[in-house]
């Protein structure tokens, strides 16, 4: 298993401390830096933590503890009867990422609480990084518990402090929301306000102020904090109720439209719940906690897994050219019955073997290895998955999609067409067709699949984050392990690191990605915030690249607000802020053509890395990361700002010694602006050395990017100076 | 296709009728003999049919109609447009069953609706045969309509009479009720009282008095009028409300726990609601309305479908002898996961090698074709599939269940294994587990399945006889058919005469079978009725043969009230009465090797019938009914009656002309009763020709089986007696 072959356990050491079951029995843990301090005990028969930093707390003393449904519930006559310690120091290696190796080093603290009266047993497993805590519940096998139906899970996060939340309302079903940025005690009014702005698919969360994690957090007290959860397998997301005058926030599983939590059979866990802490913004960027906290990857031979930039059919049908999924406007065709031969097209169909060609041949002359083909199968007539049994077939073409074709055009010019799945939702019906469905991808070489789930579920008890579906969207990248595939799921439940366990899923949207720009837009500030939320829990497949940012400039354009909020050179820097390992160049190739210079990076810049430095970066306000090349040593530079714009300042004291580079930047024009001058940038070129430093502004809903390419066989005895790119 | 290879299609004239859209307007249809008589028209906007038999009312004026949800529904502004007449006469010949020809013979009336305001259509085909009326709602393509929500369906049936009614409690889940027997205007009362015998998995009908189908009625007016429905496919289970001061039915769709009913895409229609009609209570039990209604064989080679009689471990399971299906009393086994041959066995497990060896023995040397075995498979230590994602494994077997051994030991002796599905109702796992389910049955040898629906169904939305769990079932009798497997379900939405379009629907249970008097019995009566009711759609695996009838006689035994309401020689009159084509001996091997002579006729009777004839029946008092096989012209005679007995008399003028017979009659003992003497019987023979008749008794609870075979190279020129056999 290559990500472990040169895993190293340093120390695994038992520090058993039993002690007698009586009332103000602790446990109390450290991290291995010493900075972050966790207790733990039992009170009034409840189990309590707190976790503080350098001091500080972070999380004053927190209620634990489980409601169950048609039996007595952990959460009361708890008592702490044992601690046990051990410390753990693993360095490992992911398949892709930001860094190529990974160290897992924490202390763990498991606390046995034992119950008054059933005699049950609870134990929570507490791990303290250096970056944070995570802990989760564990349900030993034991004589009066086996299967339950968890009514609420009863963590508490008590952060007794105003921070400024960064995050998007309760939704059982989706999180395709922008942002808001409030203080914990302004939230209701600030959500209620962002609510409005957006319809979910179906349901609010229910109850009275409640988020969705991750949510990032930043203090008056110099803290930030990030909330999350780490390896949800079978088991809802956990949202949080927000008590906004205490400052608490409590978790509220995502039921089923029964009112139904969780079923679990004992022995069984629940997630990991994940509390990142530093008093630098770089650092919750930087974290590892939540792949640290999953599993090991579990796929043996991992050769097939491989990074891809790519392409897609798929941006003009949003930008208002004309072209869509659909084969005809025929509303009654029904997939795998209907001879869609006989159907009159629409003339507007996007995937036809010619279009798909156009794009296959760009990929080719510009170093892209896949390309996304949306509405190549039948079934886009009628959608309305949430109203029928079935909505799509996943292995029969539009007659004007020629499989066996473009599978041979494609691999001639060292090209992958990236299968694409929509659901409807219909996870049900797509269960169903799931071996087939692969059989078919593999049979005209695909290797990868965009799934996507518009609409309410199929199963109809379910919502997009509740347990049946968890478990759907892992089956799914299971099955596609399985029959090598490699996965981007769209609409799923937001990622909580189980990439790490299964690297084919290599990314997912769970988020509001660029597609929203042509429907209402993403506010300036929104890829200033996304690293910080969304991106916790895994890459996100964000569809930077857009160069054309105004879309009504084509004919047949939507609306008024169909418009990027950014420019150009900020969607360059996008490439290294929104990680990725599969990561789409979105606009269309007439759109690259016309930028040559700035398509340059897009086509220089990987999408695997050696190791990443986060520069600086402040939630909601600007974010800048350097990342090296996994192979050439070289290093690129990226950032993304607020509506405010950002100057960035950063030594390059990241680079190797001696060595001259050659520099290019990608920045915006001095006089560059999101709304007014989207598309005015400048690229510069320097020759520069560990020993300089770069100011680059970054324009009101800016950023810039910047390649660094080791001059050969050079050598630098440079003093260093900062240059000032475009001030 | 065999089934239909001397298809005679006598007649098909278009009568149409093209009337102007007037108030007034009638649609006016006759039975081919003439006997039913049906209107059809628009009264207020709505519209409505009417049905005569030899100038008797049997539905006085009745509504129709369909209220949507979201949109305007067909319930006002309807007119009636245009009325289209027709004929057809068919007779084909199903690949098994108790006819070996079937005459298809109706008029037809198709009226059209269309709505003042939406210009919406709606079409109405009634099929008027001699033995009742069946007809659908039929939703054409049109502007629009096209995705849509049933939110009801307005169906009545006007009885307007006081009938004795023969029917079951609404429920959503179940169908293993016990009958009441009341005229409707007392039916509240007794179902009250009955619905108190019987505990329903999770939820009754909502509303107030609500009953299933089939629902049989006889009337003081000397009517027998059965309602029930045809071809029930993508919707959900019709039950009926019941106006008990009017006598009129309504329907009541089952919904999902989301209360939504039926998603529907046009053009569609719904399934047929039918209406047997006859003055003679035999003609119902003769009818094949239902499945004339029903599409033809959709499975081009049936060759690989054949009837079976089989014998099961599982009957030892029900009785109280210590064996079960579980292999460990371990209760956190996780099937495919845990390593079930390091757990220790419990001892008491039935589908051991060794014991299934002894049923393949009993099975080879009596001439029976199957054995089922259930409990062979990993997940019955933790039975609830509800609570869980997972319950079952269908290809892995437990440790001491040697698949391939038992494969190769019934190959030999020309037995088959059946395979046994227990769902525990995750229809939604069992469709992720299908495929494989089914070549693991064709890797070892199996051909048929009996499946199980126990417990809440998941997908948790769903109940047994919603439309998504309609469709389940008929999803994998169809994937079923395409890997050439007979299928039998149990707890499945009861049928509707699917099993003429995929005759490897063999059989189902969905009603309260042999099982049940091992948990409280099934009244004396029970069998008089099956066969008017749950029999209407389609054969019942009913189990019958049980010999040792109190099975507390061993040791373990449950209740008190474990015993079966049957005499002896009644268990083989039901091989007769409850047809099936794939028709058990459920009772265990030594209690039929204590009365062989008995044990002879289940041994001799056929499964699949050249022709049947109904003698004599009363719904809830006997049901006597004489078969002819399809090979050596010998007939077979059953007999069910109920508490009260039934002496039986009739000619036996459906013999040959000039042959002589040997006729063995298994009938009660002269002193037969079934809870104090039922295992008295006698068997005695006779040589007898088409002039002679039979007496014979069935003791209260009783009934009696004959055999019918020719002597060979006979010549009988009797004049004929009435042979009193038991009086």
């Amino acid at each position: 298993m290559k990500h472990n072959n040169y895993l190293i356990v340093i120390a695994s050491i038992l520090l058993s401390c039993l002690c007698a079951a009586q009332e103000g029995v602790k446990g109390e843990l450290l991290s291995p830096d010493g900075n972050l301090r966790l207790s733990v005990y039992a009170q009034d028969g409840l189990p309590y933590y707190e976790l503080q930093y350098k001091g500080k707390p972070v999380l004053k003393p927190s209620k634990l503890g489980f409601d169950l449904r048609y039996e007595r519930g952990y959460k009361d006559g708890l008592s702490l009867v044992d601690v046990q310690k051990s410390s753990f120091d693993q360095t490992w290696q992911p398949v892709w990422g930001e860094y190529a190796h990974v160290r897992n080093h924490y202390n763990e603290l498991c606390a046995r609480f034992e119950q008054e009266g059933s005699g049950r047993v609870l134990l929570l497993r507490f791990r303290l990084f250096d970056d944070g805590l995570g802990f989760r519940y564990e349900f030993p096998e034991q004589p009066t518990l086996h299967i339950f139906q968890v009514k609420e899970e009863l963590t508490e996060f008590n952060l007794a402090h105003d921070y400024t939340a960064y995050c998007m309302p309760g939704d059982y079903d989706t999180n395709e929301f922008t942002y808001t940025t409030a203080h914990i005690s302004e939230l209701e009014e600030e959500l209620v306000n962002q609510s409005l702005a957006h319809k979910g698919y179906e349901a609010k969360s229910e109850g009275g102020l409640v988020i969705q994690t991750p949510v990032m957090l930043k203090g008056d007290n110099g803290l930030y904090v990030n909330i999350h959860e780490a390896a949800l397998v079978d088991y809802p997301a956990m949202e949080l109720n927000v008590d906004d005058r205490n400052f608490v926030f409590s978790s509220n599983l995502v039921p089923n439209k029964n009112g139904e939590k969780a079923f679990k059979m004992a022995p069984c866990t629940t997630p990991w719940r994940t509390v990142i802490v530093s008093d630098k913004a770089t650092d919750i960027l930087a974290s590892r906690l939540i792949y640290n906290l999953n599993d090991p990857c579990k796929i043996e031979d991992t050769s097939w897994i491989h990074p891809v930039k790519y392409l897609g059919v798929w941006w003009e049908y949003f930008v208002g050219i004309g072209k869509t999924w659909n084969y005809s406007w025929y509303r009654s065709a029904v997939p795998g019955v209907t001879d869609y031969s006989t159907l009159e097209p629409n003339g507007h169909h996007g995937a036809t073997t010619e279009n798909v060609k156009k794009y296959i041949d760009f990929a080719s002359e510009n170093g892209f290895g896949g390309v996304l083909v949306e509405g190549w199968n039948e079934g886009w007539e009628d959608w309305s998955s949430y109203g029928r049994e079935r909505l799509f077939r996943f292995d029969k073409a539009y007659p004007d999609f020629d499989v066996e074709d473009l599978h041979a055009y494609a691999s001639e010019r060292g090209v992958k067409l990236i299968m694409h799945h929509e659901t409807g939702s219909n996870a049900a019906d797509y269960e169903r067709q799931l071996d087939r469905a692969f059989d078919f991808m593999n049979e005209h070489g695909y290797d990868a699949v965009k799934t996507g789930y518009v609409g309410g579920i199929v199963p109809r008890s379910e919502y997009h984050a509740s347990q049946w579906m968890v478990n759907h969207y892992l089956y799914v990248a299971q099955k596609a392990a399985e029959k090598h595939i490699m996965v981007n799921s769209h609409e799923a439940v937001r990622p909580t690191g189980l990439c790490r366990t299964w690297p084919n899923w290599m990314a997912q949207e769970s988020a509001r990605g660029t597609e929203f720009e042509t429907m209402g837009g993403n506010p300036a500030d929104h890829t200033t915030i996304l690293p910080f939320t969304r991106l916790m829990g895994g890459p996100m497949d964000y569809t930077p690249g857009v160069f054309q940012t105004r879309m009504d400039y084509y004919e047949g354009g939507y609306k008024p607000d169909q418009w990027a909020r950014t420019t150009l050179a900020r969607q360059l820097g996008l490439y290294l802020t929104m990680y990725s390992p599969i990561q789409m160049a979105c606009d269309l190739p007439e759109n690259y053509q016309r930028f040559p210079d700035a398509f340059q990076f897009i086509k220089d810049v990987p999408v695997d890395w050696e190791d990443s430095r986060y520069l600086e970066a402040e939630p909601g306000d600007y974010i800048t990361v350097a990342r090296k090349s996994k192979e050439g040593g070289k290093w690129f530079v990226g950032c993304t700002a607020d509506e405010n714009g950002h100057t960035a300042f950063f030594k390059l004291d990241f680079l190797q010694k001696g060595q001259l580079y050659k520099v290019t930047v990608y920045a915006d024009a001095p006089d560059a602006h999101y709304e007014h001058n989207p598309q005015a940038y400048i690229v510069r070129s320097y020759e520069l050395s560990r020993a300089d430093a770069l100011r680059i502004k970054a324009a009101p809903g800016g950023g810039f990017a910047v390649e660094i390419e080791p001059v050969e066989g050079s050598v630098s005895r440079r003093k260093g100076k900062t240059v000032n790119v475009n001030l």
